[in-house]
């Protein structure tokens, strides 16, 4: 066991996970103001939109907007995601997006021929292409995402031995085009981990990762694991998470057909127990409940995360402030 | 660490934690229907409901009639609950009770007397009574329940020295009375528990508990932490679980005056943590579904659960009799 990190980095994934999933397009007015909620959280990184097809996945469609309207707030970053080349310039157009240069390797051939129309090998290769545009573009690659690491809804469960393989395929890569490996986010995209599988997969990773690559892990609360994950992801030492206010998101490849399947696991839930294990976040819990509040208001459905209706418990200790450590 | 177990007992709590929080009272024949659902899962234990004062828990009155409907699955044990001498001999002289001798104490003064009108010690002190009545009627303890053994929302944290404290309280009771120690039930009354004051409690209480006394955990998800909190205690080799099916249940005490503030763990999502880390729980998960979905059906409200939801992983895997353990 590695020990807990002192401190935790949570990336707020529901303005994107949480509304692309939606059959609805929520008014930008209430996205915009759910997105300010969350800048006074004290939370640093939140995942505003996506630049994709308006054809496709309409209720990204005014991301560009969505950024001119938010009240940005000092130290937090404002990003957004892109599936391709158009996208990735339409994020470099909008208004101040904090561009997070990422890499996207697949463990599924299925999954990527489904999404992507190409073999996950052809995938991999792809991302050479990336590395390249960000370079011309005076970007430095960020961060590496790995989909599906556990399980897959279409190929079963994914060895440990897969990722391993796609994540020397992003070594060789990084080591040809003269850069560092960056960030590494592992996602568990259809809610196949458990936490053992999730201790096993870190440990592997820090075998075969240069020293001092982070990991970041990636949790769906699909089948209600997504918590004892998150804490066996601590365990190993782990200090960055995604993560949705109000456990917004989904999976549309997940339940019986039943888009409201469980999504990221919240933030509020995850800040929570980081807390009660007495390790740091910079985020203000209440604060964070206040938002969720608004995401809840926003859906017009009960949300399924926890802390949104039970609250925390500091307002019954009677100094917070020095009450003994992960107690 | 101790390591997993091989297999995990789990109490289903479902009919009396999850209806007697109820506003209003559904139809015994529906009660029934979901009590034979579960009877059909493989669980080996159902709490069907409480005998207690129909003045107080209305919910609760017709216990007696429930018991007479139950369609009886060989090897399940249909148990109650009661909180006095009177409650005791109504389970005893209904229908075919399996009688658990139990025990109760409190680890906060405060929350003993709003429900006992007598002090924590005094409570301690009547269990006396209880052994005594218990030897009387032909039976032995078989239980001890210590309630709001994390923390207390009228005392704030509750130490874990106090807990250990009334554990030599029990111990010195049976010593007394020769008789053996029974199994203890650490119940998180009003989810104030971490994994890792589930670790330090569990740790703790082997260190003082003679050497094969069984403990069982009870713990509500109010703060979304039960599962978290199920994952530590089965790496500190717990083979005793209360949950209730489809995360039924609440406090009364919890949440923003929320009576829908999660309840216990749900059965379904612990039974599924527990088949993923390979350990056996003799219960069938896609029957535990089936009845989920009738609990749900029953409340009229989606429940908080997640399996529930989203469904297992099984079918999407070709042969998951053969599939590697903990995978």
């Amino acid at each position: 066991m590695t020990g807990f990190p002192k401190s935790v980095e949570f990336r707020e994934e529901g303005p994107r996970e949480g509304f692309q999933i939606e059959r609805t397009i929520h008014p930008i007015e209430q996205r915009a103001e759910l997105i300010d909620l969350l800048g006074e959280t004290g939370v640093r990184r939140i995942v505003v939109g996506s630049f994709v097809s308006p054809k496709y996945v309409p209720q990204m469609a005014d991301t560009a907007e969505l950024f001119e309207r938010i009240d940005r707030k000092p130290g937090v970053e404002y990003s957004a995601m892109w599936l391709n080349e158009k996208g990735f310039l339409n994020a470099l157009a909008a208004d101040r997006v904090h561009i997070d240069p990422m890499l996207i390797y697949y463990t599924s051939d299925a999954f990527c021929r489904r999404n992507n129309n190409c073999s996950m090998a052809d995938m991999a290769e792809r991302q050479k292409s990336w590395i390249e545009l960000y370079r011309e573009t005076g970007h430095a690659v960020a961060s590496a995402g790995i989909t599906t690491a556990f399980g897959c809804n279409f190929e079963g469960e994914i060895a440990l031995s897969r990722v391993l393989d796609v994540v020397r395929t992003l070594m060789r890569q990084c080591d040809e085009a003269g850069i560092a490996v960056p960030t590494l986010v592992i996602a568990d995209t259809m809610g196949w981990a458990n936490p053992e599988a999730v201790r096993r997969m870190i440990a592997a990773l820090r075998d075969l990762l240069p020293q001092g690559t982070r990991i970041g892990m990636h949790f769906h609360d699909t089948r209600g694991l997504g918590i004892a994950n998150l804490y066996a992801a601590l365990q190993m030492g782990i200090d960055l998470f995604d993560s949705a206010i109000g456990g917004l998101g989904g999976c549309p490849f997940s339940g019986y057909g039943d888009a409201r399947a469980a999504g990221n696991i919240a933030t509020e839930d995850s800040v929570f127990l980081c807390h009660e294990l007495g390790i740091e976040t910079g985020i203000d819990l209440e604060k964070l409940i206040d938002a969720a509040r608004k995401a809840q208001e926003i859906m017009g459905t009960r949300l399924m995360s926890r802390v949104l209706h039970s609250g925390g418990l500091d307002r019954f200790r009677p100094r917070p402030a020095t009450r003994s450590k992960a107690m």
